[in-house]
């Protein structure tokens, strides 16, 4: 089959994805899905959470727009509508993400799956890029991801890299970090770099203090991970970067995905792809 | 001029460049240019030259083939013609490159600025990509070059790293180095992706023990260059590798350029990138 390429192991590897991506989201609905969706239908873009009033939601569009390494935005819901079309079939953002995190005030108040009960007329949901995304492409390409091998979180630090404040939000940059060989870490780049909705190339490789990290096995966020004497830690801007933020600003509410339990969408990552 | 863009500026700057390309080829040719060439006709390539017999130049087109990323062609020459039309007006390769160097049996005899009297039916003409080419680029994107700001040649050592053998030519691969800030290393990684005539993306960066240097102070080839605390050394495959391989094969005669002395040429960078 050279002549005429069979595409059918593409095409059936896709739909077997988008089958997973709308059934984990239907048992997430009724509350049978609560767990992390790494590794869960790949080859589809998987979406950092945040939900707004109206009246705080217009800032963090523009903290969004003034921050886009950290928070790429794959879609913008309209006021009190929980349907989000453009990333996929019959998604109902009160019940379809495996785990919810609510904060009041800025602070963590609970966990819950299903926030129907919380809905408002004035809520407006921001679905922005995960790293998750281009994972996929990365091990496609034959490179090892600590994170998974160690069937662990990826590590995630707050750093002193200040993002771009808007009126309300502001707050350091939380990065995700993966260990590479130099070789794989210069393809990482380029790799990365084909995907700009899922934060892009890396913003830092090689010392962590020069960007406020003391300690790499102590992470703020997600698990540690072993890294080689002979590897580089290479640093991505992280979706969890505007949960700090919200943390900043204290809104009367706030609602976001647990880490690691995102929305998993319809949308490719090659749909999501430049070059 | 927002409207009807006015394209004078970018006209003139590549006007200026292709003048100064053929002035510096023009005194070459009558001795009067023998230096360095970084730095002139901005936005050209300059090349790598080696010329080789007939008998041996089959052999080493087979080990450029084989390592195309330190050894990336531009152009090779038909048997005893001395012209290089597709390279730029008017190229003579006997007399237009600042200074040669002559390798007899593998051993470097002579440095000249003129190699007509050594002209032969049987000789074979290779121009390779360089590295100087896209540091035009770098510099472009604000990019600091240590070795232009020191106004030193780059410097450039020996690795363990094997080049893929030919039936005659063989050796370790020689590369470039240039130290970074890590924001700035992983850009360079970017921008030099788009030019894989000029040995494209680093092949290394952090650990230089690993590619088996073992003195960043002592390089090689060229000049040594301060590395700061905060920098990390990148490095790139340089087209001094087929030198150590002419020297591995021992071919009757061999003539290349003196290093850092290339051919420039009439080709734009912006010609030979890709992306």
């Amino acid at each position: 089959m050279i002549a005429g390429q069979d595409t059918s192991i593409v095409t059936n590897h896709h739909e077997a994805a988008l089958t997973q991506a709308r059934e984990l989201r239907q048992l997430a609905r009724v509350g049978k899905f609560k767990g992390p969706t790494s590794g869960f239908a790949p080859g589809l873009a998987q979406g950092n959470v945040v939900i707004l009033p109206k009246s705080w939601a217009d800032d963090f569009l523009l903290f969004c727009q003034q921050n886009p390494i950290a928070c790429p935005l794959l879609a913008v819901s309209a006021p009190g509508k929980p349907i989000l079309d453009a990333l996929g079939e019959d998604i109902d953002i009160r019940t379809d993400v495996p785990e919810y995190r609510v904060f009041r005030h800025g602070e963590l108040s609970e966990e819950t799956s299903d926030i129907t009960d919380l809905w408002r007329t004035d809520l407006v949901t921001f679905v922005l890029g995960c790293s998750f995304s281009f994972e996929d492409s990365l091990m496609r390409a034959g490179l090892s991801l600590r994170n998974i091998d160690c069937n662990a979180n990826v590590s995630m630090y707050r750093t002193n890299i200040a993002t771009n404040p808007s009126q309300y939000f502001s707050g350091d940059m939380v990065v995700s970090m993966r260990p590479f060989k130099p070789a794989d870490a210069i393809r990482a780049v380029q790799i990365t770099t084909r995907y700009p909705k899922s934060h892009g190339a890396p913003i830092h490789l090689g010392y962590p203090e020069m960007i406020g990290i003391k300690d790499l096995s102590k992470p703020d966020f997600g698990d540690p991970v072993p890294i080689n004497d002979d590897e580089i830690p290479v640093f991505w801007a992280c979706g969890v970067t505007p949960q700090l933020a919200i943390a900043n600003a204290c809104p009367p509410i706030a609602i976001t995905h647990s880490p690691g339990k995102m929305l998993v969408t319809d949308v490719s990552n090659d749909q999501l792809s430049i070059l």
